[in-house]
C-alpha cells in the first residue's frame, strides 16, 4: 500500500459536483436585504460575475470545470491524499487514517479552489477589478493570486487588527499585485463613517465586507467575491472530495467517517459532498460525517437556525443558517477562519436531517494535537485545520476503544506557516479557551432579519 | 502533454548517486584542522555518526537508502516536476521551462533529504541528542522534523540576529519539540568568551557552528549534524536529480542547461549531478550546468580555489574550495542560505573543469525574477531560490534571441513563506545591492591554513 496517493492530471474531476438536487428536502434560498423577499438572481447581477450567479441558483448536478481553470488547477492540484501511519502507531488505533491535503496551493490553502474560478468568469465577462474582504488573509491571498493569473486589480480589504499584526499575510497578496487596505478606509462612505465615530476601530469582517461590496457597487468595471458559505464558492470546493474518491479507492478502501473544520463550511463540504452524494443515494448508507468547530465559536453546535445576515451590518443577502447572530463577536482564538458567526445553508440543513454531526473543541486540545501530528507526520498545519485533526483523533481513539479498523478521512485545509505565533503562545502555555455563555448567544440573537410574508 | 508530473512513490530513488568516482579528477581531501595534515575518518569519530563518515569518504558510485528512510521520504517526495508554460508566453519564448520544487517538504526545503539520514544513522547509532547550527533557520527547521521522527533531542545554535530577527522559523522548530538556543550562548566555553569580549555580539555561522561542536564534543550521547558542503550532504540530496530524470523523461525531454542556486552548493548538486553524470560518460556532452550566487558573496565566480576553514574560527576541518575568505563577512542579502565564503569541494573541481558555468546576480534582478513568477506560475519561492530563476531567465531569453528551444531545468529549493519581509522591501523599492570591491577579498583571503607537507 502506498502512503501517499499523487494523481495525475489527467484525473482531475471534469465537472464540479452540485449537491443541491440531492439534498433531503429544499434548500431555503437566500433573502433580498432590502425588501427581505425571497432573492431574485437577478438581484446581484451589479455585485457578482453573471457565471458565479448562475452557479449559485443552479439545481445542475454537475457542473463543468472550463479548461482554463482545470490548467490553472493543475499548478497545484490534484493534492496528495496521505495515509498517516505515523500518527497511527503513536496512537496505538487500528484506525487508518487518511488525510487530503490543500496545503500545497500557491497560497496554501483550499481558498483558491473557488478564487480561481470568480477570478476566471470576471475576466472573461470583461470585469477589470475585483473586491473582497479578508480577516486572517487566506481568502485574500488566495484571490490575490488567482486575479494575478487572470489579469484583474485585487482589492482586498483587510481588517484592521490583521492587517497591523499580521504584516506578511499583506506582503503576500502585494506580491501578487493586489492592492491591501486597512478597513475600516476613508475610501468608502462605511469606511469613514465608522471612523468618525470611532478613528481607532480594530475592523471586522462585517465592515470590511460593507467596504468591499460598496467599492464593487460603486465602479461598473468591478465586482465583488466572496470565499466561503454561497452555493456556488461549495460547489467549487468539491474537487478535494472528488479527488479524495479517487484515491481512496486506490487506497483500497471508503471512509467510515468524514472529518473537517467548520467555519463558513468550504472546505468542509468540498471534502464530504462527493462522499455525502453516496450516502444520500443509499448506496453507503453508514457513512458517518463530522464536522469540527470552535467551542469559542459554536455555530453548529450551539447556533439558532434562522435567516441572518453574512456581514454585520446588513448589507448582503440574508441566508437561512445556523447562526450566533451578525454581530456575534467570537472570543479571541487563533484560528481566525473559523471566528465566523454563520455556516453554508446546505451545511446547515444536512446537520439538521441528521446526516452531518458536529462537534465543538477547546482551543488548547487542538494545539495538543497539532503538535502531536507535527512530530510524527511532520507537516504543521493551520489552527483551522487542527479542529478537524482534533475530530479525527477522537475517532481514532474510539476505534482503539472499539476494536475497529475505522477509516477516518480529514482535510488539511491548509499549512500552518502564518500561524506560528499560535503555536509559540501554545508550547509556552499561555493559550486560554475562551468559550461562550448561553446568554451571549442569545444575547447576539435578539437582532435577527424578519423574512417578508411572502418569503 | 502534462502540466505537472508526479511520480509514485515507487519511483522514488533506491540509491543516491555519488559523482566522486566519476569526477574528471581526483578530488583533494579535507584536513585536519589541528595538524593541517589529510584527514582520516577516526578523526570524524566522535563528531559524526560512523555512517555518515562512510558517506562522506565512500567511493562507491550508487549508495542504497535504507527502507526507514525510504519511509520517511515518503511524507513529501517524490517532489513535483513543473513546466513553467504561462511564464514561457509571458517570455515569449520558445524555451521549454522546468523546475523542480523542493518546498513541498514539511520544513519547506530541500534540506530534509539529509537531514532525516543524518537523524536516522544517528538514532540507529544509539545517540541521543543532536546539536547544529543554523543561520536563517531552514536547516534548523529540518534537522528539528527529521530529529522528531526518530526521537532525538534535536539542539540548535540559532545566530542571535537571527534568532531575533526571524521569530517564527525558532517557533517552527519548537513546534518539532528542538531545544533552540540564541548563540552566542552561556552554554559553552566558545559563547561565554565572545559574551565577555563583547555581551551585544549578533553571533556568525561561524560562532554558531564552534557552539554546535563544542557541545557534541562535550557529551558522549551527543552528535553534530551539517546541511550543506560535505560530501555526504551532496550525496543524500541526488534523490532531487534522480527523480527528475524520471519527470524529464516523462515529458520526452532532456534539459540542455540545468540550474540552480548556490550557497553551499547542497541544493544545486542534488540536482544537478545526476545529469552531470551522464555528461560525464560521454552520454550527454552538450548539456549545460549554471550554478547561480549573489554577486555579494561571490564564491564562485570571484573566490580563489584553495583550502579554508568551513567555520570561521576554525575548529572544522579545511576543504579545497573556492574561498572568500573564513572571515569574509557578506553584505546584508536576504537571501541567508547564500551568504557563505565557500562551496563544497566536488562543485568547486567541476567548476574548475569547466564543467560547470557560474553566474552572479544583484538582490534586486533576482526578487524583480522572483515576482514575475509569483504572477504567472503562482508561487512564492525563497530569495535564495530566486537566483537559479533569475539565471533560468536569463537562459529563456537567450533561446528568445537565437531562436532555440532550449530545454531550462531549474530547481526551486524552497518556498518564500518565511522571506516576506524581504518582498516587502522590494516592492517598497527599498532593497540594495551590496557589491564586495577586489581588496575586501584580497584581505579576507590573507589568513588561509597552509596544508601541512604531507597533504
Amino acid at each position: 500500500m502506498p502512503k501517499r496517493v499523487l494523481l495525475s492530471e489527467t484525473d482531475l474531476p471534469d465537472s464540479w459536483y452540485n449537491i443541491l438536487p440531492d439534498l433531503p428536502a429544499p434548500l431555503p434560498g437566500p433573502l433580498n436585504p432590502v425588501t427581505l423577499a425571497p432573492l431574485q438572481p437577478a438581484d446581484l447581477a451589479d455585485l457578482l460575475p453573471q457565471k458565479v450567479i448562475e452557479h449559485e441558483f443552479t439545481q445542475d448536478r454537475w457542473v463543468e470545470i472550463p479548461e482554463r481553470i482545470r490548467d490553472v488547477y493543475k499548478i497545484w492540484r490534484p493534492s496528495p491524499l496521505v495515509r498517516a501511519e505515523r500518527l497511527e502507531r503513536a496512537l496505538d488505533t487500528p484506525a487508518h487514517i487518511y488525510f487530503k491535503f490543500e496545503g500545497v496551493s500557491p497560497s496554501g490553502s483550499h481558498k483558491p479552489n473557488t478564487a480561481v474560478v470568480q477570478a476566471y468568469y470576471a475576466a472573461e465577462e470583461g470585469v477589470r477589478r475585483l473586491t473582497t474582504e479578508t480577516g486572517a488573509g487566506q481568502w485574500g491571498s488566495a484571490l490575490s493570486f488567482a486575479g494575478a493569473l487572470f489579469g484583474l486589480e485585487v482589492n482586498v480589504y483587510m481588517v484592521r487588527a490583521s492587517f497591523e499584526q499580521k504584516p506578511y499575510r499583506k506582503s503576500l497578496m502585494r506580491s501578487w499585485g493586489a492592492q491591501v487596505y486597512s478597513s475600516p478606509t476613508r475610501r468608502t462612505e462605511a469606511g469613514r463613517k465608522i471612523l468618525a465615530e470611532n478613528p481607532d476601530s480594530p475592523g471586522s469582517i462585517g465592515i470590511a465586507i460593507s467596504e468591499a461590496v460598496a467599492d464593487a457597487l460603486s465602479r461598473e468595471d468591478t465586482k465583488f467575491a466572496l470565499g466561503s458559505i454561497m452555493n456556488n464558492v461549495l460547489l467549487h470546493q468539491t474537487v478535494i472530495g472528488l479527488e479524495a474518491k479517487k484515491q481512496m479507492e486506490i487506497m483500497g478502501e471508503y471512509p467510515d467517517v468524514v472529518i473537517g473544520c467548520v467555519g463558513g463550511g468550504s472546505n468542509y463540504a468540498g471534502l464530504a459532498y462527493p462522499f455525502l452524494a453516496d450516502r444520500l443515494s443509499g448506496e453507503r448508507p453508514r457513512t458517518r460525517f463530522v464536522a469540527a468547530e470552535p467551542e469559542a465559536c459554536p455555530t453548529l453546535t450551539r447556533g439558532k437556525l434562522a435567516y441572518d445576515y453574512p456581514d454585520t451590518t446588513g448589507l448582503t443577502p440574508p441566508l437561512y443558517m445556523h447562526t450566533l447572530g451578525h454581530d456575534f463577536i467570537p472570543g479571541s482564538i487563533h484560528a481566525g477562519g473559523l471566528r465566523y458567526h454563520g455556516d453554508a445553508p446546505s451545511l446547515c440543513l444536512l446537520k439538521e436531517h441528521g446526516l452531518v454531526e458536529a462537534r465543538a473543541f477547546p482551543q488548547t486540545e487542538v494545539f495538543d494535537a497539532a503538535v502531536r501530528f507535527a512530530r510524527t507526520e511532520g507537516f504543521v498545519m493551520a489552527p483551522e485545520s487542527s479542529h478537524g485533526l482534533k475530530a479525527a483523533l477522537v475517532e481514532a481513539l474510539a476505534a482503539r476503544e472499539a476494536g475497529e479498523e475505522r477509516v477516518v478521512l480529514f482535510n488539511i485545509s491548509g499549512h500552518g506557516n502564518f500561524d506560528l505565533a499560535a503555536y509559540d503562545s501554545f508550547l509556552a502555555g499561555t493559550l486560554e479557551n475562551p468559550t461562550v455563555t448561553d446568554e451571549q448567544i442569545a444575547a447576539s440573537l435578539s437582532d435577527l432579519p424578519s423574512p417578508a410574508a411572502s418569503a
